[in-house]
Order: structure tokens, then sequence, then C-alpha cells
């Protein structure tokens, strides 16, 4: 995290909140962490569940189980409840991670090797089904109206991330991508689980169909606007807290919302120099300079951080919705402001 | 299928039996066709949806949910409420196939190009994901308590398939593999689908407990026996009818249960000469003369068709429990003849 200057006054109440929020999250991440350890599986063939420990252990920052719990705790339900079906959402994310690099070819996660890098590509595709179905196993403990309630939230929101990633596949051939198109791939792949994670959360704590739509469309919207803040960092961020290469998306000629929105609204002439960049792959530094140069004139770094402010003040708006005494609202605003900072 | 003489009264009655119940598999096959037709994935990206289509349709004989079904009238249930369940069954059977033959390399799957083949192997770790999941929007229209019931069979069962193809592939490398381990692999990955198959059936019909688990077991023990069968023609099937190379499983070396009884039953010498031709991999004839004069000594042909009549005597013996009149039974026992016929 940034090391803060305690220059600006501003700046020092940002500090102490976000302190605040990081013990808060700390509470959670430790239940999370507790219940893996509990859960950590035991069956065998180990050869099929140990590359599945292995990937849960490296980690992450456990945002998705931290909103079931988050949800859970909200709206008054029992949190013991809640645990095993954040488990559930925490082993659902780890199998798709573990499918998309075997996609992706990626050696890495989390710093450490991929599992088919470890076990080849046969146990990534095994362990990776056998880890999406013991999460629906983690479900078993709820009564069967919630249960089922759940378990639908659950299959629609991996069907729609299989879609999101099909989108995303297909936008690397495709000519006309829209800024539509664009909206729906990063909300299927990033903004439907954190709204089922809150969902599933508010359901187990038997919260009305109105405040989980509420609290579903408070996560979608934050997920949505984590997701543009990526791409912004991607070529803005600072790249010594992001820990990424800078511009990546676009060496990879990833179409961003800051390449669509470039796009949009080019003159013909850098309309015409951004589809010659993005023809061909290279890394030669000119094509980010070049490219870069057009996403300042066309002010789509501006654009980007108002989308992202749009997104925020939309999720915020459910969450206004929601009949609860402000106070116990807090954590879900501050937790937008945590996934949405500037720095990381 | 082979083509009867009828000179032998006995196959005459067989003939006949088996020709009625070819009908009455007939009207089954065509109550799964129609809803196969009718619940075409139209959903979109296409990339996705089409190869899920395209492996649904190449059919198969529709066993399992045809299981599904007759479970369901047997125990007086409403068949349109087990349709689509029946459909879950087969949707998650193709998912087996389409990530199983990216394992395999697997060029072809009835006759037909297999989807990484086609597509890629991405492109089938995907559509093979979305079909497990589509899978279990199958059982949606089912009531809570029913709903649950049949998640938990069927998570259960996929995981339990994934572990058999586990132990299957562990089988390759291991060195003593155990005839109960050999029993449990293809329990997990044969017994256990029909058996939960036709429990399904029953739930949805309200069987009981008792009778829902009994018709679970005949399904297991009805499986493992064709899985048995299925090695056993594999060296000592009519490869005309089979449509398989002969011997396919000693050219790879498969530790069968043919070769697991040989080698529990040979001299020392045999077993030397066994292990001798298991150790390498060869297109030459003489391992197969070699390794098939072993299994005659060692008379597993004959114990191989105990076992099958064995499993299925088991089989029968929990369709024999439920207390529902022999005539409505009947077609379970026809079912079982049919699949453990010696000439298919």
């Amino acid at each position: 995290m940034r090391i803060f200057t305690f220059t600006e006054p501003r700046k020092i109440v940002f500090l102490f909140k976000l302190l605040d929020f990081m013990e808060f999250l700390d509470r959670y991440q430790q239940i999370v962490a507790d219940a893996i350890a509990k859960y950590t599986f035991k069956d065998k063939p180990a050869e099929l569940y140990e590359p599945m420990n292995y990937i849960i252990s490296h980690g992450g920052k456990r945002l998705r189980p931290i909103m079931v719990l988050m949800a859970c705790d909200l709206f008054g339900g029992n949190l013991k409840e809640a645990i095993k079906p954040a488990l559930a959402i925490e082993f659902f994310h780890n199998f798709t991670l573990i499918h998309d690099d075997i996609m992706d070819e990626a050696p890495l996660r989390r710093n450490k090797p991929t599992i088919h890098t470890l076990h080849g590509i046969n146990v990534g595709i095994l362990s990776g089904d056998g880890l999406m179905l013991k999460a629906y196993k983690f479900f078993e403990d709820l009564e069967p109206e919630i249960f089922k309630a759940c378990i639908r939230i659950f299959t629609h929101t991996g069907l729609l991330l299989c879609e999101g990633q099909q989108y995303d596949i297909n936008f690397e051939t495709q000519e006309n991508v829209t800024f539509d198109d664009y909206i729906r791939m990063i909300t299927y792949k990033t903004g439907v689980l954190s709204a089922s994670s809150f969902e599933i959360g508010a359901l187990i704590a038997k919260a009305n169909f109105k405040d989980a739509k509420s609290i579903f469309n408070f996560g979608k919207h934050i997920g949505i606007a984590f997701q543009i803040m990526d791409d912004y960092l991607d070529v803005f961020g600072d790249q010594a807290q992001f820990g990424k290469k800078h511009a990546g998306d676009i060496y990879e000629n990833k179409k961003t919302v800051l390449y669509l929105m470039a796009r949009e609204h080019a003159t013909k002439e850098e309309r015409k120099e951004l589809d010659y960049w993005y023809s061909k792959k290279t890394d030669n530094i000119d094509k980010v300079y070049g490219v870069e140069k057009i996403f300042r004139r066309t002010k789509v770094d501006e654009k980007a951080l108002r989308l992202i402010e749009k997104h925020n003040e939309i999720g915020q708006s459910y969450l206004q919705k929601i009949d609860i005494p402000e106070e116990k609202k807090k954590p879900f605003a501050e937790l937008a402001n945590y996934l949405l900072r500037r720095e990381s």
C-alpha cells in the first residue's frame, strides 16, 4: 500500500478511515482463513485434491467470501451459516483461475507456478472440475428453500462467467467490439461474481427479495467500476504500487475501455494510428508512447475515471435503497473506496 | 446387433423379449430425443454453446436419461417432471466426455471430430465447464426439498466421476493395482452415474428413501457388471459386433479386470511373462497372443463372466427388495440383459 504523506488534511482522514476498514477487513479475512484451514480437502486420490488445496492456500485477498459474510452480517444473519457458502464462492473463483490459467498458458499465479505447469493440463482440467463440484457441496447445510435460491444464483453466475470468458476470447479477433459489448463482458467476468457473493450472503440472512437484489446490484456496479479501474491503472497507474508491467494491455492489443473510448473519440487520423498499433504485437516502446498519446488526446483517462465514478454512484444508490441504519452500511461504502483507490 | 439363428428355442424367446424391450427403449429414446430438440441451447455467445449442442446432438444410446425416466415411471411419478433432470444427467455425461477427450487426446467421438479437435483445447475446456453448469440448471423446476436431494446426489456423483477418472490415470503408472482398486475405479467411473440416474428418477417420483437406495444399488451393480463386460469383450468379444480394435486394452497396457485376475492367478513364470508384455507399448501381435494365452490359462475369461453374473445377481437382488409388482420391474431386468449381452 502507498505510504501516505501527512500534508493534506483530507488524506489523513482517508488514511484513518482506511486503517479502520483494514482492521475490519482483517477480521473477516481471519474468519475465511480459519475456515479454509478447517475445510482443507483430505479426500482421496491426493493427485486430484492436492492441487485444489495448493491453489486455495495461495490466498489472494479473499474479497468474494468476505462479501458473503459482510452481506450476511448486514442483514442480521447467522455468520456461521454463511461460512461454508462463502468458501463455495472462493472455491468457485479458484476453479475459474485453474481453467483460465490453462487457457492463457499462464506459468505463474500469485507468484507460484500454476497447476498445469506443475502437473500438466490434464490434472488442471480435472482438479478444476472437481473444485467446481466441491463448491456446490458447500451449500448443503442450508435448508432446502435457501439452498435452492443460492444454487440458482450460483449456477447462473457460473454460466455468466463462462460467457464473459468466451466474449473476452472473441474480442481478440472480433473487429467491431462496441462499448456495450465491453461492459457486458466485464459485467459477466467480474461484476456478477461479487454481486452474487453479496446476494447469497443476504439470502442466507433471510433478507427480502428486494434488498437481496439491491445488494446484488451494488456488488455488480462496484465490480464493473473495479474492472474499469484495472484497465485505467494498467496505463495510468503507479506501476511500483500496481506490481504489473506498465501498459501490458497495450502490448497485448487488449480491447480495454481506454482503447474503445479512444477509438470512439479519435479523429480519423488518430483512429488510423490506433488501428496501426493494434494490428501488430510488438515489444516496441514506441507503440506504448504512440497509443498513450492518443489516449491522452482523446482524454480517455478522465473519461474512464468519470465512468468509474458513475458506476460507483449507481452502486451506492442501490446501497441507499436498503432500509438499514447507515452506520451498518458504512463498511460497504468503504469497501468500494478500498477497491476503487487509484493507488492499487 | 447379432443376427440370431432360429435353431435354439431358448434363443428365440430371448429374441422376442429383446424385441419387446427394444420397442420399450425406443419409446423412451424418443422422449429424450424430443426433449433434447426442445431444449437445444440458443444462448449466446454461440462459440460457447454451439459445441455443447454439437456433442449432445451426436447421440449415443441415451441410456442414462432413460434410466431417470424408467425409475420415475416405476415409482408412479409424473414423467414430465423427470424430463429436464434426465437431460441434466445426459448433459453432465457429455461434459465429462468433452473433458475426457481432451485428456485422452481423442480425435474422434461417435465417429465425429471431438470438440477440441475442431475448436481447440480452450473451447473444449470452457464449453465443458458451461455444459456442467447448464446441467445444474435443469433441476430448477423441482420443488426445494426434491431439488436439494437431487442436487446432492448429482454433485456427489460428479465428484466420484472425477475421482474415478483420477484413479484411472493413476493406474497407468501405479505398480500395484489391486482388484479392489479396480472395482472402486469402475464403480466411480461407470457404476455411480447409472445408479444416480435411477435414484434421481425415484426421488422425483417421491419414492421412499429405502426404495431409492435399492434402485441406486441396482444401477450401481449393473454398471459395474457392464464395465467388466466391456473389459471382457475387448479380448473375447466378437469384434465385428463390438466395433472396436481387438484387444485394444492389451496394446495399451490397460490394467483391466482380466489383467488383474490373470496376474493374481498366474504362476510365477506366467506373471513374469505378463509383466514383460505390459512393460512396453508395442503393436506387435505376438504381445496379444502371449497375453491372451495367459488369460486363457488362468481362466480369467470364465472368471470375468462369473463376476459379471455375480454383480448382475446383486443388482437383481436389490430390485427384488422394491415392493412393487414384478411386472413393473421387468423392464429393469431386461435392461440389465440388454446391457450385459455378450454380443455388444
